[in-house]
């Protein structure tokens, strides 16, 4: 009997590791660029932190911070590579000023809709192609929610051709921004609290947002009368940004509980997107009759391609991985399009009786 | 010292219950419609399974049973009513016989395609009115992967009018030939083994089957050359069934694990159709030049639609359930078609330079 203390010992020890094992929680502090209760693209990391945590019985919790606290909306990916964030919620494209490779992910004007995009992530190269843009920094990059094919943007007057883009003041910022300069556009940069008030104002002509889930709280259709059809975000994903070692930290379990809610989040986000431009274009419609959509003419879209194409050259010449990727989505779009054209394409244009 | 041995006993009762309380692991049995090593489909449920068990370490366990084990393709709904099987991956239409309303959860003729369907059912009012239809029968129903736009056929001869319907000899099943049949075509039945050989001697000019990625295996493109997108399947959807009570018999955190799985499992499998059919078109085309895509010309499609509405109004007239489904989904298409024309539609059709 003289035994027992001992037993009592190991005993305890075996509670207490069993107990610890079931029972230890990881936080991970989340960075979004978004503001805080942004629709959409703040629905979806609250949404993978909902399936996370319920998945884990509480053992994976996500602590978000939205750009009200963090102060550093456009700081995301140096926040998660320094530690300060083990995660992040963001745009591949917003980095592109600090790993140009970064743009591709996100989208690519006259590339793939979001169904061909992840078909390009998950069953063709993307995300092998997007681990070597980010593991040399210490991150892992996951699809983190589609916002669905973007319009090309509100306009106060029709454009009928290309002398019309002469001199149009528009806020278009980025990539496609580039590509209009060129073709003779006189682009602004205005902060999105001041947009309403100058395009009603005529300090811009035009100006893009994103579709109509995002563009109704704006405003915009009660002032301007043209939506036209994008051409320069036709799948534009956003992403989650992962800490290497704070991934690392994680059991397996959670690992893979952190991978299919990221995964579900961001399809979610896609469809929920879908579902609110349907919304809010038909309100539109509704409230402002006069809003029209419209399509760019023929020699519009010619330029814009031109241009694009041009632009894509030159960011890759000089730059093995950059062409690799590019390769990559333009070999995976001549392999893609061909089936949803003859697919959903075809189906639109000939069976479907609205518009 | 004389509490010792107490001490022991409640302290090996508390390793054994924590321990059990972590490790405990539930199995289910899930019964698939698919024969063993079916592509796509069949990796839609390993995909779920996989998820589940890797998610909840061990605990969650999904075991399959293909066709060729329970010997009952069409019997999925009732082996997972009665509990004989915890779960089911099928399709809702196949037991439009025993429960009429259950056909509108897979796919509707001129109705959504996968990202609008997808789009009713979670944040429509889908889910809901699926709901309404199975738990009467003690089971929950989940959307199980989307085959994406199913194509109308692979046709020996080219339809140019409706006349060339009259007497054409076709495999079809389900809606699609009652439709087909109201419209002159001798619908035919054949097992699916003897398909090819029906077709390239003659015994039937015309079959519908799925898309490119299930297709191909099938071999239609060696012998017919006319292949005709679809009206009749734009989104076809596959389901998750469980029984209520292995359900409820499931902890929080595994219930939770299951719903995600399934979900993402079916996101996945819409996806890797995307991918699938743009590789087995691709190679349809490089095997076989003279395979052709072609579109039905607008007096079949109207007269389609015509029969189409016609059936779906007779099906529905003295069913009050069914009448909120349809109602539900013609208003649901109604507000998110516009959108899918003035996005991803007008892309693909002014800004998209493939075919």
């Amino acid at each position: 009997m003289k035994q027992l203390p001992l037993l009592v010992a190991v005993l305890l020890m075996l509670v207490l590791s069993t107990a610890t094992r079931a029972e230890q929680t990881y936080t991970l502090k989340l960075a979004e660029t978004w503001g805080p209760n942004y629709p959409i693209l703040g629905d979806a990391t609250r949404n993978m932190a909902a399936m996370a945590e319920a998945m884990s019985g509480g053992r994976l919790r996500i602590r978000i911070d939205s750009s009200n606290r963090h102060k550093a909306p456009f700081g995301i990916f140096d926040m998660v590579k320094a530690g300060q964030y083990d995660m992040g919620h963001t745009a591949s494209y917003y980095y592109k000023g600090k790993i140009p490779n970064a743009m591709y992910f996100t989208t690519v004007p006259f590339g793939m809709i979001a169904p061909e995009q992840y078909a390009w992530f998950y069953f063709g190269d993307g995300m092998a192609l997007m681990e070597k843009v980010y593991a040399p920094h210490g991150l892992l990059s996951f699809p983190g929610g589609n916002t669905g094919n973007q319009m090309g943007g509100w306009f106060r007057e029709e454009i009928t051709s290309l002398d019309d883009l002469q001199g149009l003041k528009m806020r278009t910022p980025g990539f496609a921004g580039e590509v209009m300069a060129e073709l003779g556009v006189a682009v602004t940069n205005i902060p999105p609290g001041e947009l309403y008030t100058a395009l009603e104002r005529g300090t811009i002509d035009a100006l893009e947002w994103v579709g109509p889930a995002l563009d109704f709280n704006m405003g915009f259709h009660q002032i301007a009368d043209y939506y036209y059809s994008g051409w320069q975000e036709p799948g534009a994903e956003v992403q989650f940004l992962i800490n290497q070692q704070a991934w690392e930290r994680l059991p397996a379990d959670l690992q893979e509980i952190l991978r299919v809610a990221m995964r579900t989040a961001a399809y979610d986000m896609y469809i929920q997107s879908t579902h609110q431009s349907g919304v809010a274009w038909s309100q539109m419609q509704q409230a402002y009759p006069d809003v029209q959509h419209r399509t760019f003419p023929p020699e519009v879209i010619d330029a814009l391609r031109a241009t694009t194409d041009r632009l894509l050259r030159e960011a890759s010449e000089n730059d093995p991985l950059a062409r690799e990727i590019v390769q990559s989505q333009q070999d995976y779009l001549r392999q893609v399009r061909p089936w949803i054209n003859m697919s959903d394409r075809a189906y639109l244009n000939t069976v479907a009786p609205t518009d």
